[in-house]
């Protein structure tokens, strides 16, 4: 499996900082943050978000990603300055939703000098709090609009959505897959597709090979955030700490649809105090042991016919002797 | 508002029997429940489940219906029979998902004798447990060639598809309103609709407003369940007992929209112990207190004001006046 | 592990009881269901609904339950009659209430005479739907109260609470494990405690093992329903099914706290149409395998030590090398 | 209602800092903070997080909020050096437990140099996220322990606890209203009592009613968070945004049992950009409001006889009639 691609959350390796430097006031430069997650064996890449790690040049962020045997899987945006509280692609505010617009072709600007030609769009801001407060079907019109908008802009670049159904915004105006699927077809744009972040899928009350699985029919899956959480929030917890078996599924049925991408580690050890380096080894690891019990489940003609007939138990016995030890 | 239609959840009426004929041995016949519904005050209709409530012949209930001054809304298919609970339109047996389809066609047939051109979907049976259990494609194109074959059965007929995230089932196969919306368009059929349930929309983690907004933007409301829950699961409270404020915006973006059809009451007396004649009414009373305010968020330039910049603390002032007492 | 007791619920085995019993009018009679019971290898008990399943006179169930090589783990009190809908220990009529602790004392009795001294208690008409519904400090003094008169009236006996946070009422008196142990503190009886339903547990928002851990602090473990669910709901799954790491977890701190009781399943193969038979051998074969599993977690330093440092990136390998094949 | 006091959150008043101080760079100060929150009409006191907010010396930050006409309401503890990510009370390194403890005795200290005899604990750090990842009994009473030694401290202080079901961690300590009265009850101290957060309580699926009720019951209710949301999480929208009617319950629970703190707004304006002066108005507005319909509630006899029957059909009536406009 040498040709696989692990990336993870830059931002994961900030956690502890005061115990790994020590002697630093304030926080760790974004060549810091690589610098520590080129330690984590195994990593290939990293995700850069946009604009927040541009804080130097990009030739020397480049420079320093190469030197340490890294490249950058994509760029994420974040419309995190003040102005877009209230949203970035559906602001009431005109001149403010164009500030977001061409933000984001700057980031993508960007993430063609990394060499990257994946964008992902999680638009954290674009949603609504209250009854009474937006009018549902503008909203929508702007969040589309805006899409098709960075789409056409750079139609050579993968431009993926990445859903969540709420927080900051008590409502996501794309809490789940069929919104997205939905979204993707009025958008009308061959180079948009979707991002599937387990512990978002989970909270969305999908499974997540569902969501996979339904991707796959409409569109295109460019991204995945592995990791698990408890089904009620973003808990960004390790992967297949919880959901093994949801893991398992999820991760067989992307490849047996062609998935191709990096196994991207959107999860936050800094939120339970752990060292995000053996945190990210400990994914990769996890993450190859399970793509190995997928070998075992094709061309098993047991389990085509247990799902075939929707027989839970024949799956649940065979899938319980692949997966655990006696 | 003389000309409002409020119809009911049939099975409401067999809410304590054994105080409303204490001298009956056994569950209430479907004529009694009809009976019993036409005390409630300002109701005008009744849903029908087929095939549970022709329990006799139609004309006999047709005859009782108009004898008491209700008439039948619709038909709301139930799948009960014990083949049917591993799926209807995906059951993994192509003869008994045939035989849901059948049963389907001949519930709008019996919907016609009763002068109703409206057939409500809630494909409770259809969806999955667990993980490794269905083929996700497959089961989807099960559900939506089902609903495409009714639609194109019966073209002069309303068929409208009910959601909800779970139960009996784990997992739905339309779990919101974006996967119904999915499921019409791939359908394709002019004469196919949404019916939103208030319980199952706040449980699907939407504001109801919004998913009104969702379904007129795309397809057609064809029928609303009215009641109220705690969005946890499907609770079947009294109109606007927990979300006032959420059903005050919902009328108001259905009214907005032109829904004409029926206020149908899904509510559970029976879990609550509770009179379903008095509920019925109360349910009643209170759509007809929400309506008569929505008139004051017409043509109210300060709250079209306040949600055109997506300011919630205007519009929050704004409503607490035309809804709250002082 | 030969001593393991298994039991399990007794209507799973009118599951596709029309293919079981396909010349059946009707549905199966509780020795039916019985002598289904018997063909799943390995199960030891079975549970009895008080009063629905006393169907007959009990000399004949003990007597088909001794020739089947079964016996009586516990009483299960089922307060399904239609007067109990509002409340049974916390009925606002007193007389009703009165019958419920009364009926509930003849559960007792029943017990005894099959020989069990287990009487669980789940309360699920205890509770409310709405706001302005309840006086909640009398609902809650009504309901420990009758806790205590049942515990009073059978000092030899255990009485044990199975918690869960709503269904049938949107919300139960006594929803989570902290809950019952304040009524149990209230009640003031050494025989009262506990019963953990592994799916109800997880949709109180608790690790199963945390739930175990406190009540081993400060009552008694006396039943535990093993199943799997997805956190929202009571889904009944099959154990380990979706969640197989708590599984795990909550069964090894149930052996370290020294539980002796039965291993229950409180699954519902019914609702996904699946075989009961099968479905509960795959349940014992699941529990007996993790429990195996348990003894390589025993007198494990590294393990130990990475919980004393409450880090979870060292327990999560630590358990992946035990739990998950390579 | 001259003497009522209204307390909010200090930290709201950053809503919008780019546009109140335009030509500021960097995040606004505390004194700040509390000069832009004396601009809000009514608003009588704020709340101090410590050790976050004592920025400067403390006579500094009194005399502003004396000129102003602001007194301070209560301290609330934040632990959010990097130590403490893993816990404070519950930290695995005794070193840090010790240090959280003595801060929260330093932040007792503050708070009397301010007039304020008010601590709340909130320990958002102390819980865990993953199975295997701590002894559950210890990290419990690791917590009622600091929590006893904190009170003992302080004999005349109200140290108040206030849960949350998680976030930060997926699981919390004290999660729910049972679990802090469990907990006061073994750290067995008289000033000891409780805070109730609104949303909180929501999503710790309780009725804020039935929490208040129990804490009256059991112990002292010493604050409340008032404001709103949608069930799932800590949205911390506007009071009665959402859920008016459980509003006005919880009001009028509380006044029966003779709460006499301040109504203290925590509220997140930030994240729907919401002008932070104008949202504390309404806010105070929609307590007075309400608070005025109580008195209706008040010896209201047909109510009364509704609430002891259970009968919700009459409630419901009795209070849409008091609540809403006709």
């Amino acid at each position: 499996m040498a040709e696989l691609r692990f990336a993870t959350r830059l931002n994961s390796f900030a956690s502890g900082a005061h115990k790994y430097w020590p002697e630093q006031q304030g926080k760790p430069s974004v060549l810091q943050m690589i610098e520590r997650a080129s330690t984590a064996k195994g990593l290939t890449h990293v995700d850069l978000n946009y604009p927040q790690h541009i804080t130097t040049d990009i030739s020397t962020i480049k420079n320093k990603l190469e030197e340490l045997g890294l490249a950058v899987n994509g760029m994420q945006m974040r419309w995190d300055a003040p102005e877009f509280k209230i949203g970035a692609f559906t602001n009431p505010d005109p001149k403010i939703r164009r500030q977001a617009i061409e933000l984001t072709k700057r980031g993508i600007d960007a993430g063609r000098e990394f060499g990257s030609n994946l964008m992902t769009l999680w638009m954290g801001q674009d949603g609504f709090d209250y009854c009474f407060q937006v009018d549902y079907k503008k909203i929508w019109e702007d969040a589309v609009s805006a899409v098709r908008e960075i789409a056409e802009y750079a139609p050579d670049c993968d431009i993926s959505i990445e859903y969540k159904p709420n927080e900051p915004r008590a409502y996501s105006i794309f809490p789940n897959v069929t919104t997205c699927l939905l979204a993707i077809e009025e958008a009308g744009c061959e180079n948009l597709g979707v991002t599937l972040d387990f512990a978002h899928v989970l909270y969305a009350n999908e499974i997540p090979a569902y969501a996979a699985a339904m991707v796959a029919r409409r569109s295109k899956l460019m991204g995945l955030d592995c990791n698990d959480g408890w089904g009620k929030r973003d808990d960004g917890l390790m992967v297949a700490s919880v959901n093994p078996r949801a893991t398992l599924e999820f991760l067989w049925q992307m490849k047996k649809d062609g998935y191709n991408g990096a196994y991207y580690f959107d999860t936050f050890p800094d939120a339970s105090g752990l060292d995000p380096v053996r945190e990210a080894e400990t994914n990769i690891a996890t993450v190859k042991r399970l793509l190995g019990l997928c070998d075992k489940l094709d061309n098993n003609p047991e389990l085509a016919a247990a799902i075939e007939k929707q027989d839970a138990v024949a799956s649940q016995q065979i899938i319980n002797d692949i997966l655990f030890m006696k």
